[in-house]
């Protein structure tokens, strides 16, 4: 059994290597700067551990793992044109650094890419594995939709945006891990409790950064506290308290959202603590976190093997606040 | 054996059928408007003549016909949005109907829903036919990649052009006949020659797409004809006149091209006819309609099963002019 960091120094001899054609230069050279601008690799890495919970990691999964991380990718570049962001880990997005014809292209390429390294795998279970995949991408573009549509809405309800959050980011770290364990041959039981692990383990991270944006240390979070609530952003906090507070209230948060006056942040933050929001979101986040250990738990193989794992968990949903 | 007309009939029954979920409505709703405005479905027939060729056709085929056209398509919404065009086929396009962002996603979806036809195929023919389909869509980018680099040059070559050509539009009529012949149980020697003989025709069309933008009848064309010259656009023609032409009368050309006067296009097509242009590029798709027949030739069927296929490179590249 090996440690995230083994297996991320594993999966970087596979993803480090040149993984497009060096021509042409223009279309290919924004996907390979994409790329080296980094990430913290977290979906492929739980794929090859979904693959050691059962199992030695085959070179199958090395492929699977490549593929989800240049979908991962895809999404990124496409999202950015989306959303008109300028940057991206602090470097410059595709479209600002070349155009948005490059990076709508090279975005493509790209998730074309993907299938290339899926069809390495051996035949046998390419069936299997390019279900999970094209249903996953199928999702996470739906996602993608929903998201652009809740921002014109103003009465999206809570499920609503679980629904959302769900497809855009927890079914392709659900089904990063689910393809591990189909390559490490686990049942088709153990296979589907290790994806509901993945996918509630995907929704408390959603609610902690939801959280975090709020209400975190500026210093330990290393983002702009309170940008959600600059830009009304529908968070799992401000949709509880549009559902929860007092028709006066309610009112009051709808102003200062459209108002957006100058001491917003500091306002929205009080009518959050007046809604309890605060405790609210960390019992949520609590829920799925425990369904997800649950599920882990339910897996059926001895529980030292699934160590890594709970320490994955541990390390993306922080607990000392 | 059947014809042109039948098989687009057979391949209407399947893709007229609901080729996406309901929802979220947003999403798939542009994808849905892009099919209804048509096409003449080309790629999809020679992919179950390509089938027929060898043997009677087998259901696989259409799901790949399904997952070609719908190709093709997710390449004309992200080739649209790139071009900023307006219209397609009379019809507002995806991105001035819906919006940028739609068309974006819209496309990817699309793009993505290709791999679940292919899936849908007997698994023991799937990684051969992936592999032909990823490595075409690839191409298909770099095709679109360079077309858009030629925009900013000004010493592109014919050699250039006729890889860029051959990229864009005339691997996916190649790979189209060829997964067709690889369903029909063909051999690769036979595949390979269908393959060629649809990469010659692609480009025997693209020569004779150029030379009626200049030189046909703009009632039988259906087009508005100059165009090509109009945009500056670096066609077969265009790029011959000014390897062949004087020093002097490239220079001309080089003007005209800049200054953009009223009388532009005919100055242009004087230009043409004085380099000889019009017998050049009818030579020219010849040899390559030519080779286009050899290839089917030498395809080891009798020749009574290629009647169709000879009729299909017959209706594309007219020789009424």
């Amino acid at each position: 059994m090996h440690s995230f960091k083994e297996l991320l120094e594993k999966f970087h001899v596979h993803f480090e290597m040149s993984l497009f054609p060096a021509t042409p230069q223009t279309l290919y050279s924004p996907a390979n700067y994409f790329l080296s601008i980094g990430g913290k690799r977290i979906r492929p890495v739980v794929c090859l551990m979904g693959n050691e919970l059962f199992d030695a990691i085959i070179d199958d999964s090395y492929k699977v793992a490549v593929a989800i991380e240049l979908f991962h990718n895809f999404t990124l570049i496409h999202d950015d044109i989306m959303d008109a962001a300028p940057l991206r880990r602090g470097m410059e997005t595709v479209h600002t650094k070349y155009s948005l014809n490059t990076a709508l292209l090279s975005g493509d390429v790209m998730l074309i890419r993907c299938y290339d390294y899926l069809n390495a795998i051996q035949p046998a279970l390419l069936p299997h594995i390019l279900h999970i995949f094209n249903k996953t991408a199928r999702e996470v573009c739906e996602g993608q939709q929903l998201d652009m549509d809740f921002e014109r809405r103003n009465d999206v309800t809570l499920t609503e945006y679980i629904e959302m959050i769900t497809l855009k980011t927890s079914v392709l770290l659900a089904a990063s891990l689910e393809m591990g364990a189909v390559l490490g041959g686990a049942s088709e039981r153990n296979c589907k409790h290790l994806y509901e692990f993945g996918r509630n383990l995907g929704i408390a991270f959603q609610i902690q950064d939801d959280y975090l944006d709020a209400f975190g240390d500026p210093e330990k979070f290393g983002k702009d506290v309170g940008g959600d609530i600059k830009n009304n952003k529908k968070t799992f906090l401000l949709l509880h308290a549009l559902e929860v507070a007092s028709p006066q209230t309610r009112k009051e948060l709808l102003r200062l959202m459209q108002e957006n006056p100058a001491d917003k942040v500091e306002k929205v933050l009080a009518i959050f603590r007046e809604c309890n929001v605060e405790s609210w979101a960390k019992a949520l986040k609590e829920k799925y976190f425990n369904a997800a250990l649950q599920h882990l738990e339910d897996i059926a193989v001895v529980s030292s093997r699934k160590k890594q794992l709970l320490e994955v968990a541990g390390f993306l949903i922080q607990r000392d606040y």
